[in-house]
């Protein structure tokens, strides 16, 4: 995006905090509690991991978006700590969070949102939530632009922000953060992402915009195809400007609300795929020419999801047998005298048949950040893309090597 | 198997051949044509790649076996080129090839059958071929044991070999020998599976019972979930023996049958995926306690096919929470609260609840080459098994440094 990067921080209607709270000790102790509160109960919409298990805040978060019809005041995010596999004691760290939160700001504990992240089957420390909690809310709005995104890491590599301005609506803008190798690190669970705007959009509308941008962006990033437990997302509209709201789930205004939602949303999911664990290139996989939009979200994510493709990725290796190899076993129709395929811009198979190409020079502008693959499989004009890292020793050496 | 292993080139009733054709010149020349014929043509059965990218043998052997009712006279492969990927040119190739065999042994074409495991999108060159088969034919007989078994290897690490003597008929036996490290090496496709067995059974009850063993056995086994565009698995009846046949697919002589073809494809698989690619472990994961065996399967699978639970078994990492994870993003129905698991025989989680355990022995019980993986689901009686392997930096280093 051309315009500056707008914080998190800096949206009207919001108030953060990150602190450390010292339920994250590993490798040393950093913030690891965060904080978003609005000005009162604002329409707020969540998506959450479709994994059965699923952990205490997300199943928290689900029954307090019901009860209120979409609306929160807060939400508190920890790092270190998933509270997945906790069973009811679990579940009542959750509750005890937001109680005490809920308390604090003298709201009843159904406008309060919480999430987590790190290890599994670990139980919350109470006692230090509820102190991490006073100490945040005493901080409230004295964090600098960043601390947020900095606070919710666990072992990514870097913050991942993104914003967009509304076209035409002059200071309404959307801005958020997010977490995540896009996977299960060491135990550290999860994608986390939070998206605040000062626009003003009712509880529905909003709820509609944030599954239909979802579809084409988070659920369209795959690392290794591990989903987490924890796995969130959260939009919270404070609706603190003079713009008229987005009322309805349709029509130029909520139309012109998702397109900026898109942009932030698809910024921050290719973060997150380009901040894979071991990752040291983002692949964009396109799928077109399938009979239907859904056969070429599947065609594509058993590509990106293939080892052997994203190990040729790491290894600059034009090796389109693979490419095709996983093509044929996903569930899209597949006719492979239809099938033509291009790696970093140069056609490598054409309708079912090897393309002449020298494998050097494909191998060498191979040897950049950003992999471009298209596949066209010529049956009609369904499409997709997705987006993934490659697959490097790197993820190898993180994953296995951690406890022991 | 306490039985002394018995090899394909004792089976009564066919003769084999090994030798050098000039197909596959990587990394250095050596056997890449192998051959089987029985004295007349016998019930032979097939099961192919579900990949809908079909190389053009898999496709000749389907149309054969058709034509043929399940007979067969002679099976012929060729390691180095897959033929896969390869157009009308291919099919003709594979199509010459059969007619050369077949002319040579004066019989018609459809009791020939190919396979094919290399490299995917180059053409086998018939006059190599031809001159192959020639060659193959002169040597028919002459082979030592293991021979063939070897010529068909191309990034295995070990031939693979088993055998197994019908129960009660003395004389009669089951021996096979197969490769490929589960999946797609460097271009190099390809399980090949070559079954045969001196019994009598008819081609109706073979078909019936290779798969029903394939289902419980080599489909079961996986290294990185890759289907490649050759997989095929060859199993044929000389029917040399005094014992009598197996006609129907019901009925203890059957049964019989069956337990023994188990025994020999369970080997062979699970030799297949101690060999995957890089691979330093054999990994047994079980699932009981499925709502049904096709639940079992899924959640064994997609287990096994992790690649956080796979790294984490390489570091020797009892880490529970990542195969919860897995479990929970299966198509089997989870229910958190039922779930126990069991590591190397430790029980690390019951019950939806972490167990208190000593991960420092743990692990050193994880250093090991056979890992025992349980998952009880508590919801039913549905039960399987998936063997894999662990996934090192090996792999990486193999599928990454290959053609660049």
């Amino acid at each position: 995006m051309e315009e500056k990067t707008r914080r998190l921080e800096e949206v009207p209607g919001f108030r953060t905090a990150a602190i450390e709270a010292g339920i994250r000790e590993w490798p040393k102790p950093r913030n690891d509690l965060a904080l978003i509160a609005a000005e009162s109960a604002v329409p707020t919409a969540g998506v959450f991991t479709r994994n059965q298990v699923a952990a205490a805040p997300v199943k928290l978060d689900r029954r307090h978006l019901k009860a209120t019809g979409g609306m929160a005041r807060a939400i508190l995010v920890n790092a270190g700590v998933a509270n997945a596999c906790t069973g009811e004691g679990g579940e009542d760290d959750a509750l005890g969070c937001a109680r005490r939160l809920g308390a604090g700001i003298d709201v009843p504990e159904e406008q309060i949102l919480v999430a987590s992240t790190g290890v599994i089957g670990t139980r919350l420390s109470l006692a230090k939530m509820e102190k991490g909690i006073d100490l945040a809310l005493a901080s409230l709005g004295k964090t600098d632009p960043g601390d947020f995104a900095r606070a919710i890491l666990t072992t990514d590599l870097s913050p991942k922000e993104a914003s967009a301005e509304l076209d035409g609506d002059a200071g309404v803008f959307i801005a958020g953060a997010c977490k995540g190798s896009g996977m299960i690190a060491p135990n550290m669970a999860t994608m986390l992402a939070f998206v605040l705007t000062n626009a003003a959009v009712a509880p529905k509308a909003l709820a509609a915009a944030l599954k239909e941008v979802v579809a084409s962006t988070f659920n369209l990033v795959t690392v290794d195809g591990d989903t987490s437990t924890n796995d969130s997302l959260f939009l919270m509209a404070s609706g603190v400007t003079g713009v008229p709201a987005v009322v309805k789930d349709s029509g130029r205004r909520y139309d012109k609300f998702v397109k900026c939602l898109y942009r932030v949303c698809h910024s921050l999911s290719a973060q997150i795929a380009r901040d894979g664990e071991g990752a040291s290139k983002l692949v964009r996989v396109r799928v077109i020419g399938a009979r239907r939009a859904r056969e070429a979200r599947a065609a594509a994510k058993t590509i990106a999801e293939s080892p052997l493709v994203k190990t040729a990725m790491f290894g600059n290796d034009p090796n389109w047998g693979r490419i095709v190899c996983a093509l044929g076993r996903s569930s899209a129709r597949v006719d492979e005298g239809r099938v033509s395929l291009s790696l970093c811009g140069a056609r490598l198979f054409e309708k079912g048949m090897p393309v002449d190409f020298n494998k050097a020079d494909i191998s060498n502008a191979m040897k950049t950040e950003d992999i471009e693959l298209e596949v066209d499989l010529g049956l009609g004009k369904g499409e997709a893309t997705v987006l993934t890292c490659d697959l490097t020793d790197g993820y190898i050496r993180i994953n296995a090597d951690y406890t022991t």
